[in-house]
């Protein structure tokens, strides 16, 4: 599992060198508002502390410690961001207070250990880009055994859903097939090559794009057509890498009355900022990436298709497991396998049916 | 200048290991017409000879290069297209003279020299992709002396332009400012934090991202304001990399009657199919990716924005100087350098004016 580091700059870090992309993540509300509350109402935590802050990007979070009392905030940055970190931070008169690094958290040196650790390390479906391997590296390295984690809990969730979105990728996936078959004809005509043989593979190639890839979708709440599953809780405090990179869940999807199809499941996340067992929060914040009616956030939904769709009857049950491991080509990246059994409010249950994602 | 090859992978290679982008090449009729006459009506470079197909992606031109009547076809493909490439061999019975092999031409061994090396090069105003660095790596290990090269001769093109992408994009600037802007007044309202110090390499990004992009599109004929220039030859049996690497031009624009202002200017490419000094083809083909009416190809052109545009009286000549060198973090990109000084009809010659681009 060795990592080549100027690959994953290409593939991974590159966009956070960007302002546009720091952007896109300070203009979302719900999340500035939950690390803003969840320090600012907690002053306790920060007052006279030594702060790290993992993957400080623009240097927001560095800030908002460093505002809220902080001694010392160390910011460690990867990417060139970290320059414009540092710009923010003297523009904003806290460079006595936070001491901006650029490097891998994983490569750099503080001088002290840490009373808290903040980050915002969340990706898609919470484990997409796989920062908080970074993050859990950092806590054995730099927390203080009495230390806090800024979030210190994180949530996932499943839900099924019904969605038009399948009938559209599914309409895209017949329209990529009728051109691949004209095509066939077009080059045996003009070019004297057959490339029939290729069909199979071109199919297997569409078939992943259109249908087994996750979706990002920011989902309205009345398209949540069954109650909503916690399959994966992590402590900050105390998850493992390996409890991340390798994620196995059972459970069952219980259906709303009068639903009569699901066209797919989605997945979302959501963490906590409780403090510690022993330095608790004065106030709990909660940051949530739920289908939302009014507050919704730039990690949306990931939804994944079946295709087909279940048909349901009343009283169907599905019993499902949902696998998610690393992604062999890019370890930021996640492969999904999903199995469901319809179990039939008769007692019958169906032959289990697997259905493979990647989450790009 | 070493390359590292994860990274060069995850940036540049991925993408050919998809059919559906392979695809896209084998439906540019233009393109497939020309390397399909240029090999059909030369039979006698291929009848009985050896051929070196450099990034043979589907199989296509080694398919063709055998159908003419090779003995024998060295199909080199980096990426694992090279297995659907031996797929399609064998679905058309060639397998006994076509051999697939997968890995870099730079990495890669073939037991005789060649009498043809064939290869589909050519990315985005010609240079783009640096692969004609590993055809001319193949050239000088595996040609025989006497040896041809398909195609033999590549040029490089520059006209002057009219287009509304320069309003449009100055317009997305603005906007992307306006944005900032207020994006700067909720942050500092909402969050307490001062983001204005960034003001300055925020527009430099947007400008970069905005105007000094080069753009890919299909321009008309009647977009071309000026005769078109041909800033760079390349023989390609004696092109060394050094010659590809840095390209300095220095040219005059002249402008058509009638036109009062120029947006920017395009640039594109031609390549010839003549065989060789002592073996010259029977019939000459030219590919050209000009402007067209009637026939457009997937390269396109690419457009180098002037903002501001040029206000242009009758008589007016740009003096012009053009400098192409590849990006530092990705040595398959290019940096452009633009010089212009317009000379008036009275004589008057205005100061220089830079303008940097990036080709991405
Ligand atoms: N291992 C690592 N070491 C240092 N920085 C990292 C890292 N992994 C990811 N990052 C950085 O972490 C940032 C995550 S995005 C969050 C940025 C900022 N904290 C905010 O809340 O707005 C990115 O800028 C990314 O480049
Ligand atoms: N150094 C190298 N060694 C081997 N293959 C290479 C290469 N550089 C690029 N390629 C491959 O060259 C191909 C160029 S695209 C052209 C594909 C095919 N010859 C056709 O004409 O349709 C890609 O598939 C790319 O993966």
């Amino acid at each position: 599992l060795a990592v080549d580091k100027a690959a994953d700059f290409a593939n991974y870090f590159c966009t956070y060198a960007f302002l546009y992309h720091q952007k896109e993540m300070l203009v979302d509300r719900v999340r500035m508002d939950a690390y803003f509350s969840s320090i600012f109402r907690n002053l306790k935590h920060f007052v006279g502390k030594t702060v790290l802050d993992v993957g400080t990007g623009s240097g927001i979070l560095a800030i908002w410690a460093a505002q809220a009392g902080a001694k010392k905030v160390y910011a460690v940055e990867a990417t060139a961001m970290a320059r414009h970190a540092r710009t923010l931070i003297a523009g904003n008169k806290l460079d006595h207070i936070v001491e901006v690094i650029e490097g891998s958290v994983e490569d750099i040196t503080i001088p002290e250990k840490v009373d808290v650790i903040i980050s915002e390390w969340m990706g898609y479906f919470l484990v997409r880009e796989s920062m908080f391997d970074s993050v859990i590296y950092a806590r054995d390295k730099w927390l203080k055994p009495d230390g806090i984690m800024y979030p210190s809990h994180a949530r996932m969730w499943i839900a099924p859903v019904r969605t038009s979105i399948l009938e559209q990728k599914q309409q895209e996936y017949e329209h990529a097939m009728a051109d691949w078959n004209s095509f066939l004809q077009d080059t045996n005509l003009h070019y004297k090559v057959d490339m029939s043989c290729l069909s199979k593979p071109y199919k297997e190639e569409q078939q992943k794009y259109f249908l087994q890839t996750a979706l990002w979708n920011s989902l309205y709440p009345n398209q949540i057509i069954g109650t909503p599953v916690i399959i994966k809780e992590f402590d900050c405090l105390t998850t493992t890498v390996e409890e991340v990179a390798a994620i196995r869940s059972s459970f069952k999807m219980h259906f709303y009355e009068s639903q009569r199809k699901c066209s797919g499941f989605a997945g979302w996340f959501d963490v906590q900022f409780k403090g510690s067992p022993s330095n608790p929060a004065d106030e709990e914040v909660e940051l949530t990436t739920a289908p939302s009616a009014e507050e919704t956030t730039h990690w949306g939904q990931q939804v994944f298709l079946l295709s087909p769709s279940v048909n349901l009857s009343a009283g169907d049950v599905l019993s499902c497991s949902l696998d998610i491991t690393r992604s062999r080509q890019n370890h930021r990246l996640m492969d999904v396998k999903f199995v469901h059994q319809v179990e039939r409010a008769s007692g019958e249950v169906s032959p289990p049916i697997t259905s493979p994602y990647a989450i790009e």
